[in-house]
């Protein structure tokens, strides 16, 4: 997708401080985090929503929870917790239109889940 | 897992509102909506945390998601949106110890993502 924000980081026409990547993965820093580790997963395929995850891209968006799981080891908050958020559409909040994980971590979060 | 409520929901010991339910999975409304629809999807195999996700089951996680797309569908919130949450131990706010994803749904949620 030409115009998708996460399509040109993949590209590397935009950069990013990356914590990951493989064939079908990236993770990076969110650049503007609302924790103090907050990191964007996302499959290198533009899916827009997860409103638009097919049959076929499910072996994927089961790796990318491995990948999450690799990640929390690596950089040390595995055993104190996180939270993983897709936000989805209008109502969801989702800003860029490219799928993607949010893993919020780094400080107690709140038993309220909404925003 | 004996003392799992999730388990005992799984095994039909503690009633539910079911959504959802095939070999592998199980959705249900969770008891103290957080939004007008909040349902909780589980793998019916305890898995205590996102961190015990082992790579056998990531079929199964990548079948959560198409699960939930197909709760969004037949509950009609597709279109308009939703916010899914899986929280991972303390830091995470995790409550019961059997893996489970948020689907919040029917109202506008907010950006701010953490609560």
């Amino acid at each position: 997708m030409e115009d998708c924000l996460f399509c040109k980081i993949v590209k590397g026409e935009i950069p990013s401080n990356k914590v990951y990547e493989d064939e079908d993965i990236l993770a990076f820093y969110d650049i503007n985090p609302a924790t103090p580790i907050h990191i964007l997963v996302i499959p290198k395929k533009h899916i827009t929503t997860h409103n638009d995850i097919k049959e076929e891209d499910s072996k994927i968006i089961g790796k990318i929870h491995m990948v999450i799981n690799k990640i929390a080891e690596e950089k040390d908050f595995k055993e104190k917790g996180y939270r993983i958020i897709i936000n989805c559409g209008e109502d969801g909040g989702q800003e860029v239109k490219h799928l993607h994980f949010h893993i919020l971590a780094g400080k107690k979060l709140g038993e309220k889940i909404i925003g």
